[in-house]
């Protein structure tokens, strides 16, 4: 098996040092075959990695940075005046090819600029996008875009299909992955302009699995494998989803405090709450690509756990190990690599 | 207290007579001072009217409609072939005076296309919306559009938050409504054009308690009492919204399914899921307003069960009592109101 190292901005996210620093602990001993290099301020990085026990650890690199984007920066802030920002630095290993793939929990608007600046898009790619898996009742499916962009033209929605079908046939290991578009109620007036128009690409693109329109109620019933949204409607849906999620743990933990005897019921009540917080678990979930660019950049959520950090180095991992750009950039310029065949 | 008059659409919906009947009966016996027109299939409405023990209710009227329309009826067909259909003659009841609000479980494109033809919006009104009552960590919010409109312009958005600020005084008796935009992370590009410039409107709306963006998790946070967006992106927030708690409750029935341990935890645990169910109900919050015409019209949802009709009635007798499209209509026609003045 081959070597595959990330880039880890170890500064990022609301609990930086102390959530990064002891995932990539475990994610170290988890694989074998996996170099870890961790981007951050000297000082405090040196006291997190000896009191995780990672000093002098062979798979283990530091690389100092002297800035953090902090997460309330401003994208002007994080791309013109820290440019040694541990962000900055991670995704310059990628570039500079020390590294297949880099994962931060920094803001996200920072780090898809920082990241669209320094690695570029792809041949075939207009807009880079921001994918995630979706917990459903019958596993997951993946969603895209999640905020990258606002207003996408029916082609924008179509690159975001391709890159979509690719990233599930790498990370996930089905061949003909099925692809939705997101709209609204079938007996309504069917979805706007720029749906209809994206329908019509994917009907006719070959080689997609295309299987129509799925309903926001319809992402969690596994009609498909790959959800294609504007990244504005898919980030109200994906903020909806952890809404409600919270919401309904919340409501969870109030009921069950509300007397002795709820109390006692909910204690008994654990095992099914915690098979349930295994199934819905935002940690697992944790992860999101931005997809489009030429190298791997995976966001972690902000406020994010230790196990959460680790669900993104696993993304990261699995689409360095299947070079996930090479396949997207593969089935985004046809033409291109059609040409080279002749 | 004034005597209220509803007319029912009783074939709508998925189970029709056999939910909206027994709906009316509870209906009826719960308030004193309110009258129901109950429109349908001559023959298959009485009996359902008799098996309801309403026959000869003094407080019920029994109108004919020879014809339904199906939940699959395309808009076109509900408009101009089924003129007398059991929807069209319960709106017909509004538009003529003998009904204040008109109930119905069908389809939702049919029921809003109809309702816009008979009815007209009101002065000042471009587009009618729908609008629902959301539950959130703190009681409940009030959103629109859900679903009416798609590429709402920013003088749309404008008149949906009127419209929401004048329904929320008059159902919820907040003199003040706080009034947020659903728009995507702060931290990211901030929204699209449209949402800059509804934005703009609405700081510079006088008499609006305008609190700024709110984001798809911030709905359940408590954080506005009004949320206004984009029929596209509402619907599929709402949808979201629905195929989440829908998913949790299934994960939550599998887990208990587990094993016998489980079970007797799951069975322990009752009272804890009793207590959720009551907040989350999706029967509590049936009935969503079709805002902006010249007459009530509330929608229940297609699927719902005898309770949740019940609910949607309940929903347009408030809004019939408070009289809320003459307030709607003083909201959104200032102008000719202060001409009035003078």
């Amino acid at each position: 098996m081959s070597v595959v190292t990330l880039a880890v901005d170890a500064m990022g996210g609301d609990h930086g040092l102390s959530v990064t620093v002891p995932a990539v602990a475990k994610m170290l001993s988890r694989h074998a075959h996996l170099n870890i290099i961790l981007v951050g301020q000297a000082e405090p990085l040196a006291e997190a990695v000896q009191k995780a026990g990672l000093s002098g650890h062979v798979r283990l690199e530091i690389q100092p940075a002297t800035e953090v984007v902090a997460m309330d920066d401003p994208v002007a802030v994080a791309l013109r005046q820290k440019k040694d920002s541990s962000m900055r630095v991670a995704i310059n290993m990628v570039k500079e090819g020390r590294a297949q793939a880099a994962v931060s929990a920094g803001n996200t608007g920072a780090l898809m600029a920082v990241s669209r600046f320094v690695l570029k898009t792809l041949p075939g790619v207009d807009r880079p996008a921001i994918c995630t898996a979706i917990p459903t009742a019958t596993g997951h499916c993946h969603m895209l875009d999640l905020g990258a962009n606002v207003d996408s033209e029916p082609e924008h929605l179509m690159q975001f299909a391709l890159m979509g079908q690719a990233l599930v046939r790498a990370v996930d290991g089905v061949s003909q992955p099925s692809v939705a578009l997101l709209n609204i109620g079938e007996e309504d007036i069917k979805g706007n302009e720029q749906i209809k128009e994206a329908a019509a690409l994917l009907k006719a693109a070959p080689d997609m699995n295309y299987v129509g329109f799925v309903e926001g109620n319809g992402i969690f019933a596994g009609e498909a494998d790959v959800v294609v949204c504007d990244g504005f409607v898919g980030n109200v849906s994906l903020k909806t989803m952890e809404g409600v999620a919270k919401m309904i743990g919340n409501m969870i933990r109030e009921e069950i405090g509300h007397s002795w005897l709820r109390k006692l019921s909910g204690l008994l009540a654990l095992p099914v709450l915690s098979g349930l917080k295994k199934r819905m678990d935002p940690d697992r979930y944790n992860g999101a690509s931005l997809v489009g660019l030429r190298g791997i950049v995976v966001k972690s959520h902000g406020g994010t756990s230790e196990q959460g950090f680790l669900s993104a180095l696993e993304v990261a991992e699995v689409e360095a190990r299947r070079n996930v750009p090479a396949l997207i950039s593969d089935a985004l310029a046809p033409a291109a690599t059609a040409g080279q065949d002749h």
